[in-house]
């Protein structure tokens, strides 16, 4: 049997870093979705056994807390293990690494959805619940659950964003971390050059799709910035949330 | 001594591949892009050599020809060699693989600017004109040499983007594989389904910043489209040439 930890190498290629000489928090997002698409896979309960069953997994929460990220042409190693699994929910955690330094971790929240009625289906009825066996609860995520923004309704619009064919991914939807992208966008370099992020916190509510206009709304207090996310198919139009962001810097 | 050429492994991962399931044409890019910086560094004439002599290489034409691109988690070779040198220009090929099958070659040529006065610089200056030592003139590249296509005069302006925070990479300036994204953006997600891009060639003639504007020009012949860049500081404001775009379909 596979171990209940996954570990896969990456490295940070040059030209996915940004100007500041560092890889961005929506790519190393991208890195850690790629390493638990392959640890679920080569444990059986990923996208190609759930697919035919017209099952999808679909990332309600993910947290990522990074001490340091990677510079140009710098390896570092993802772990994912699963910490918890009920019917409807299960989190996955993430530890980054790099030779010996700890670089950072992350924390997820999965539903499972059944692709044809988009209705939340049972994770514990998959193979008889063999994930069960897949969690390890010995492994420490020392970083805090999940958390959310406070809006008061004082969050004032600041953009709005057509979204065009390389926003979507392989699913077909706009890419979760393209969110944090346009969410970290609203800040001029000047900005990110005189804070360094250290947590990012998302919340994930629908999916929207290529040529969705999407609206970001800002909050700011002492210690944190909401970003919410909305869609809408016109300008116009009827506004439903997409996803919510909490920084801390 | 290395050999002259130098073999680089990737992995397409899976959420860098767009939404009909494979690598697109800019991932492809900045992927050969990394290959040709490890290439140079390890060869002493890359970025580290270079930076601290206020030289650096800028990408001048790029060509790529894909008969086939990876798919999710599909491992690829990038192979990379010098073809040619001279005072102002440099010449790199580039043959992507994966087993045994060739999945398509780029060409590229370079230039190398002195970064304080911004005026190009003699590559053969460096270290003697040590580059002519890597130039491999037996390893075939059996496609076209970069190409351009003929404006006419009548293209239309179809966008205007603001360049943002992570449109620039660790050079400071927008990313040269970004402007692909943009321009195959201008592409409906049904045109994508129905036309698979053969072949992209980029000229480069100026950078853009983070904060530009970039006016998007397109036309069409019968068996090729054209797009022309252009910046500017205000929507108002003049534009200046950036880059031009072949695309053969």
């Amino acid at each position: 049997m596979l171990p209940k930890i996954g570990q896969y190498q990456f490295k940070a290629e040059a030209f996915r870093c940004n100007m500041l000489g560092y890889l961005p928090y929506q790519q190393m997002g991208n890195y850690m979705l790629d390493a638990a698409d392959l640890h679920a896979n080569e444990r059986d309960f990923g996208m190609t056994y759930l697919m035919p069953r017209h099952l999808a997994w679909v990332l309600s929460r993910f947290s990522l807390e990074m001490t340091d990220m990677p510079r140009p042409a710098q390896p570092f190693t993802i772990e994912t293990w699963v910490e918890s699994t009920l019917k409807l929910f299960t989190s996955r955690n993430f530890r980054v690494t790099s030779g010996d330094k700890i670089l950072g971790y992350g924390r997820s929240v999965w539903a499972m959805i059944n692709t044809q009625s988009r209705q939340p289906a049972n994770i514990l009825a998959v193979r008889d619940g063999e994930m069960n066996y897949w969690v390890d609860t010995d492994t420490p995520c020392p970083i805090a659950p999940p958390a959310k923004f406070r809006f008061g309704g004082n969050e004032q619009k600041i953009r709005t964003i057509q979204t065009l064919f390389s926003d979507a991914d392989i699913n077909g939807h706009i890419n979760s971390m393209r969110y944090i992208e346009h969410i970290l966008n609203l800040f001029e370099p000047d900005w990110h050059r005189e804070h360094y992020i250290k947590r990012i916190d998302m919340s994930y509510m629908a999916e929207s799709h290529c040529g969705d206009l999407l609206h970001l709304y800002l909050d700011q207090t002492a210690d944190a910035i909401g970003v919410r996310v909305s869609k809408s198919t016109t300008a116009d139009g009827e506004e439903t949330d997409v996803c919510r962001c909490r920084i801390v810097y």
